[in-house]
């Protein structure tokens, strides 16, 4: 039921990681373990096109985990699911475990 | 009755989707599956021009589903009919099934 | 007694359509038919020169109809004629039948 | 005594028109056919310079009778004479009879 | 259980340098040998793209002793630590002793 | 005792010419004859630097004698004279007998 | 102790003169003499870095004697001494005797 969302030029698909307040045990987490703002990247945009008739690819790729600005984006509902669209150069980088 | 618009540059054309509240036997929908700001399509224009005498295709083509932002647009009305007309680098991507 | 004007760089020199509030018969039309804010190109600007050298044509030419932007333009009266200038960028298409 | 003044870059020097309120038989003009702004080329600056090293040549020349803008424009006095340093980009088009 | 954040385009992950206000030995330092605001760079981004579809080199690189604009930058957590996210043009220069 | 000064990239340093009010014989020249703003060139910069690499040469050269603008410049004391700098582009043109 | 600060990009690092207000011998100068806004050039960054992957050298070099802007730039402290930190194109001129 849920559409698929393409972004256009360097726009970015995101799904926010919203952090579990308790470990799996059940066992309370402190809140600065919790507080990092990131998402997931579900799906980006061809990339912006130069004047030149180049396209610039974009910075990060679909299945990166990112840290996003704390301002901006775009809400966006497709079906049950919140996302939120980005350029993606106010996307910070990528998060590597 | 109604004249058709060739946009200029990179501006599109496009036909609002005002999503149905029922389904087609009757049943009311629940908001959240109603308020996708999406339109079909209907023309675009060649692209902008770059100084090096390049013209840029727009992001988008006739036809697509395209997920509009919240603001901006201008309104026309052809013959009964009223569309709104969008840079291409304000449409925000294009939806799939 | 009217003087000829050629636009310069990428001007567009417009005649505005005051459309009919009655058909030729005489039949008051109702006000849906009348509002779309449109033109005809009475002449144009050579086009911007860019900084490589190479001068970029308009986007509307001599004798289109245009739609016209809802804001803009600079009033010229040439004899007892009333024209706008716009900039061929402010034009938002061409109208076809 | 007047001294020649060569513009820099894209500006033009332009002596304004002055239209006559009456004909040359001492007939007054209805308002209409007098208020056009309009003046005389006197000289041009070489244009502007690209950061390629090419020097744009400016949209007017000498001599020409141009549409000047409402607004803008720096006035300089040579000897008795007052003129109007505009920058070509500012000139709305040349008119011709 | 800290995360490893690799900035995006040319942006700088710095650990600020909190001056000791006592030398190791315990003697109070004197306020003016403590005040520069400078940071150690623990990862930095692969670099702007331009246009042309060149990458330009961040300015600075990992590992660096770098001062640090009074201003800016944005707030990130990563684990139990504390980092500051800039973009390298404002970062003012390297330190070297 | 009086240094000199040579300006970076496209600035020009000026010393303004105070008109006489009176001609060399002690009569009181008429105010529109007095109030031009001109200068002499004194140095000028090298000129501004384009990111291909190009030296882009300054729009007046030492010696010119130039129309200023009304408005802008910073005031400079060499020794016991008071010059201006101003950008070439502010300056307006060059003046001739 | 102090620390070398070599700057990034185009910036400067000045250490600014304070023009002294007797002379030698103990006699007070005039104020006149002693308010020229002038520093000496400690360190200079590589310049910026063009989009085509060009270095812009920076206008002024180590050792030059400068004229400075009345505002701006950034109070760096390094050991026991102010400097000023500006931007290559802020600086006015360079001096010389």
């Amino acid at each position: 039921m849920a559409r698929r969302l393409i972004p256009t030029l360097n726009r970015v698909l995101v799904e926010k990681i919203i952090p579990p307040s308790k470990t799996t045990a059940g066992i309370l987490l402190p809140e600065a373990s919790t507080k990092l703002n990131s998402g997931k990247v579900i799906s980006v945009g061809p990339g912006l096109r130069s004047s030149e008739g180049n396209t610039i690819p974009p910075a990060v790729k679909e299945g990166d985990t990112v840290l996003l600005p704390g301002y901006g984006g775009t809400q966006v509902k497709l079906g049950e699911k919140e996302y939120v669209l980005y350029r993606d150069e106010d996307i910070l980088g990528t998060l590597h475990d």
